[in-house]
């Protein structure tokens, strides 16, 4: 018997990795001109250095921000002029200011099971941006906690149901990210459906055994949840 | 009668605004030889810019990081060169990653309340780099709560205080900054203690009427919370 919903944030209810891939590609067009080496692979360089920045930056826009200069220094190999610095620092700014964009089917589904189930959002990134990306939302009302976390770890579930007084057993998260939404859950006795976004974000890759509930859309939750008793 | 106390963590636990003095130091000589107008003030230049971009970064390294960026940008007109954004950006991580220094007297204050009063550490900033100043402080797990928030107004405060059934009559915050720590707990009706910090930063500055307990340190927090009854 579930009683909890945990919900995702980011390509779970509202679009995010889709600016990221557009910036990404800006990064690339940007970048080519200045690489005096014409083998480097500039998102695949792009990505290793956000990778490697992970643990003292965090997820979100600004650590991307930085790591996306400090790459184009690097390919570059210095000569990158001060106006592409100032293009990606924009477009940072950009980013964070971009209007929040809920996936189809979002407002309906949260609105359908608020007051029927305890529903939490357990979202990850920038404090700041996650909260302003939570109001502009417009759904924080009907979420009866929400939870901004460095990073979703078995110990990061745990602590929040404790603090709620959930039983994991009652629990169901849902996310798009089978690392971040899905593994962890399970490994502390709760459950998880999986509903993929079209982009994943390289950092985010993982795999599941299979017997995950997937769902093609959000939309398909309420049905599930009902037939699950 | 009170009974919870609450901590800020920056420039009141350990030690912040040192490290940003420091790097804004080094900004300052780094920029000069590349800034082609003389009468611009560089110091005055990065807190304006700071401060422009507090809406949309928050607070925190990463942001301030990225303002020094945008500022060696502006200040040099597009001349910076890339070493230069090399070094802001090193710096950016090396603040990241700098060991926490506990103020003088923290430890034992800590612990000669804890047990005796709940206590509630309130830290505003970058999740991940306050979560990783908590754990490097050593004093996670004499705190009773540990919050980590965006900004510090009156109604985070109550917020925090209704979460844990605090009633604020029953609280006081402690902390270096009026603007954070004393001004919006007296606005829900709790106490404050003003514990100075030897710099504060500019955005941060705010005075109170005087009737604000202001005490010379920390070490002097045990007597005071005694002579409350």
């Amino acid at each position: 018997m579930i009683d909890t919903v945990g919900f995702d944030g980011d390509d779970t209810l509202w679009h995010s990795e889709t600016e990221f891939a557009v910036t990404q590609t800006m990064f690339c067009e940007l970048l080519a001109p200045h690489v005096p080496d014409p083998s480097v692979d500039l998102e695949a360089r792009l990505v290793a250095t956000e990778g490697a920045n992970l643990e003292v930056f965090g997820y979100g826009v600004k650590g991307f921000t930085l790591s996306m200069i400090e790459t184009a220094l690097d390919v570059s190999e210095g000569r990158v002029p001060a106006s592409v610095i100032r293009t990606l620092l924009d477009r940072g700014k950009a980013m964070l200011s971009h209007p929040v964009e809920l996936l189809d089917g979002v407002e309906e589904v949260i609105d359908e099971l608020h007051g029927r189930y305890r529903l939490i959002l357990v979202t990850k990134g920038d404090l700041m941006h996650q909260e302003s990306k939570v109001a502009g939302s417009g759904l924080a009302e009907r979420f009866d906690h929400v939870e901004i976390v460095a990073e979703k770890e078995p110990a990061t579930y745990a602590r929040i149901l404790h603090r709620h007084g959930v039983e994991p057993a009652r629990f169901v998260m849902v996310g798009n990210s089978v690392r971040s939404d899905v593994l962890p859950v399970l490994a502390i006795g709760g459950r998880a459906v999986h509903v993929p976004y079209h982009l994943t974000w390289q950092h985010e890759h993982a795999d599941h055994d299979g017997d995950v509930p997937t769902l093609a859309t959000i939309k398909d939750l309420p049905a599930w949840l009902t037939a699950q008793g």
